[in-house]
């Protein structure tokens, strides 16, 4: 690349380097490759006969189940890994989804652990030969981490991210990173190195950002097991958009040390990360492995709480919040939220309503922490390409910087906040969760996804949430607003009123016929145990 | 007070109303007040015929011994909170060291106490009618928190913090609090509305600060069980200049909540509070009452770690850091350090020597945040009455306010440095602890303390500390500098250079004489269990 070189031809020398980086045998063969005006690509696995069997049935399991047979040695390695790395390809090719590959590496490593397991039958760690797929802003030495941003093209890491160092030392292979959003503050993931990734399974919708390239390529089974990150909803937005699961951990449980971030320093709020995967047990497995490893004897910032036994309850005392006092969920997350609370009822919990008075000053903190240095941080990855800020970024670009005692006066503002909630979670009594949206959709068409409030607002609290797939689906006959004589916000209106009008007018039962809907649990603040063993709970009580 | 009042009157008033809430009986007699140039008023209590036996009986025991005879009904909550009363009173008015009491409110307390444990044969709480100091910025309801600045005269808190309640909970009796210095950011106490508080053992040298107000109450007997806060070494300061025990715990376990603050909302470096006490018994019984109270079910900012019980240890390994690298300590102290490692190799302990190279640059950073916003959030509460500042303040009136962007970037750097410090602690293999100074000094003539740079490191670190006395004591006789060459430094000699120049020129064995000599063990983040396990392990060593 020129030294002069325009941040268009760096952003698609980028692009073609990743695409030439998949091998031949796994670029999806031009007689079979899906047209471009086929929405749902989730069926080309299964319907081509482009993957194998034996492809098609390790692509499809759990991580806990792959590791079973890995440990047996039902499976090597090495044929998972090319596995997934033959899926990881389709997936990019049918919806953009990585942003690096190291298939051979992965190989390599596969191999090694094959031959380690072969000559002293016993595995290297807890997660044996599993092929784990990452977020871009994970470090990988030799790779980068552009995070979207092209002036970060052509800098590889010199180091790894410390989840990347527990990971392998557990014994997991890493083959790809996967596409984020420009410095993963959108909830839609498109950069300008990149371009958009959309989701595999109605590619005119969005996989949800900033997690969303993982998304993507865990929904179209590119990967088993992901890890993403979470400031505002990167983790929850894009699970709910595809259907899958993810946990957004309190911070303290998952190393975040020395990844990439688009607001360096930024620690009002603090990104974590979290696993994504299909079943809930992918991510309980990341969780328990990742925390009994004692991240806090590598990551000062990491708290010294072991992975806690949690018990099965039989009962739980849950609130549900159908509406956040901003924006109206669409019909179907409607729908899921009152078929939802039917059945939780029906199966003996103790259902309440969570009154939603504090949401909508949470959600204006968080905005003000993430523009606190007046766009200045994104601005100085931006300039030295000049490249331009995108349009969904446009508040970073036009945001005034506070001084430090302003910032503390926020502080102390967001701590009085949280105490309220608090206390008003105290003030139920017994309340073991709350059940509401992840996002106001299901999904929404490419460029349309608005109000990360659902998610947010409990990034300021710290608390655990789980993101899941409830089982039902957008059903176009019944998820329509009622015929009533609903009129958009008065042009003077406020800007959540205008969002909540555009949310309710953009809305098209059409497009997002057959996506599947997902809600979040909500437990208090480090109680990952537990929200998963609500999760569990809520999904034995939607089955039955 | 007239509405145009100047601070001076205020301030005037504040001090005469504090003196006259002293009831006559517990004024000391004219005729055995201590002459103003006795320096040592710990004799007082038991060399005046003042005290009665039971009175100084009472006082002079531990926190967990009064609870036992509390409970068994030896001793009624009354007598033993007016006997604390009485001894609090004769401190202040040799030392200084109140701000604030509430003794008629203690006193009716204590009854309603007794007759609880009369009635219901039980007690109310595991502090169950044991007297408790507080330093001045905890709030109780009714009571000024003025942390010194004159504009909080006359406004008194409508809300108890949520330690003050969860005490109460637990049974004690709040009877008084104890001064500060402006903001609690001077490593002495002193400020312009209670003026100076003094060292009981010695008043020409200081209790330290901030919770120098607590260390005089307490070396003087006037109080069993005190809590104060620290945010660059306000614990174990003053600690270290009376000779008493405390521990400086991470942020999350003691709740700091509603509690007063000069810098509200600074959040990089975290204020904590921990007890301080004349035994290492009394500070493990607040620390483990408190924890076990659960303080994350009332503040959000606390960690749900339960009171760990940890196994008594046989043998240690302890790195001893015999100077920062900024300021060498002053003869007694290195001689206290040289001793203890002494003893405690004799006991089997294993001993390796820490380098000190990331030490200059943690302090460097310290000093950066707690000027972050300017000076204006001090500037700002001591204008509305036109209180000057005081010269010990005259970093916070000269400081430029960082923008939030510097502020991040400042982040990052103490997050690296963080790291490094942690890598360099694992880098030596199985290390318990480190065994360091407190201070360079037993303590000062009042007016002279200097550096703060063997506390403050660890604030940055949120390390586990116990400041302890070691038994030693100041010998003019051996603690004298060697007859060298030793001359000033240089007049363009850096800033650091000059304080340690000055620590040197201004030593005077013959003033400190006698005084405690203190030291600080460190463990790590959030090992407060730990550091006190290993603290009395060192104990054991220093008695042999």
């Amino acid at each position: 690349m020129a030294q002069n070189a325009s941040w268009q031809d760096i952003a698609a020398s980028k692009r073609a380097a990743l695409a030439e980086s998949i091998p031949p045998e796994w670029r999806i063969p031009k007689d079979i490759f899906p047209p471009e005006d086929q929405l749902d690509v989730t069926t080309f696995p299964e319907g081509s006969a482009w993957f194998t069997k034996r492809e098609l049935d390790i692509t499809s399991r759990t991580a806990p189940d792959l590791l079973v047979s890995l440990r047996l040695g039902m499976m090597s390695s090495v044929e998972v890994t090319k596995a997934f790395c033959k899926r990881a390809s389709a997936a990019h090719q049918l919806t953009n989804c990585l942003s690096e590959t190291l298939f051979p590496r992965a190989l390599e490593r596969a191999a090694a652990l094959d031959a380690h397991l072969r000559k002293h039958g016993k595995t290297m760690g807890p997660l044996h030969g599993l092929p784990v797929s990452l977020k871009d802003n994970f470090n990988i030495i030799g790779l980068d981490s552009t995070v979207g941003f092209v002036s970060w093209v052509n800098d590889p890491a010199t180091y790894n991210s410390t989840l990347v160092d527990m990971l392998q030392a557990a014994g997991a292979v890493l083959y790809c990173k996967t596409n984020v959003p420009t410095a993963m503050m959108i909830a839609e993931t498109v950069n300008n190195t990149f371009g958009r990734t959309v989701n595999p399974l109605n590619r005119s919708t969005t996989s949800g950002g900033s997690s969303g390239g993982e998304s993507a390529l865990i929904a179209f089974g590119g990967s088993c097991l992901g890890v993403g990150t979470d400031i505002g909803g990167s983790l929850r937005i894009p699970a709910a958009c595809t259907g899958i699961f993810t946990l957004r951990p309190s911070f303290g449980r998952f190393t975040t040390q020395r990844a990439k971030s688009g607001l360096g320093g930024q620690e009002a709020v603090n990104s974590v990360n979290g696993p994504m995967g299909r079943a809930l047990e992918d991510i309980a497995l990341f969780s328990k492995v990742i925390v009994d490893a004692e991240p806090w004897k590598q990551d000062p910032k990491m708290l010294p709480i072991p992975w806690r036994r949690v018990e099965q309850r039989q009962t739980l005392k849950l609130a549900v919040m159908y509406d956040d006092g901003m924006v109206t969920p669409t019909p179907p997350v409607q729908r899921a939220l009152r078929e939802t609370v039917e059945k939780l009822k029906k199966a003996g919990h103790e259902i309440i309503e969570w009154d939603n008075k504090l949401h909508e000053r949470g959600l204006t903190i968080l905005g003000q922490f993430f523009l606190a240095d007046g766009g200045k941080s994104v601005k100085a990855i931006l300039d030295p390409v000049e490249e331009p800020f995108r349009s969904e970024m446009e508040a970073y670009s036009k945001c005034t910087e506070l001084g430090v005692h302003d910032m503390w006066q926020l502080h102390l503002e967001r701590t009085n906040w949280v105490k309220e909630y608090l206390d008003q979670w105290n003030s139920v009594g017994d309340l073991d969760g709350i059940l509401c949206p992840t996002t106001p959709f299901a999904t929404t068409p490419n460029g349309n996804f608005k109000h990360v409030g659902y998610t947010g607002v409990f990034n300021i609290l710290d608390y655990s949430c789980v993101s899941f797939p409830t089982g039902l689906n957008v059903d176009k006959a019944v998820d329509r607003y009622p015929e009533d004589d609903w009129k958009p916000p008065p042009i003077d209106a406020s800007e959540v009123a205008q969002i909540a009008g555009s949310v309710r007018a953009e809305y098209d039962a059409d497009v997002v016929h057959g996506m599947p809907i997902s809600l979040q649990l909500v437990a208090q603040r480090l109680e990952e145990e537990k929200v998963l063993m609500m999760t569990s709970v809520v999904l034995e009580a939607l089955k039955a």
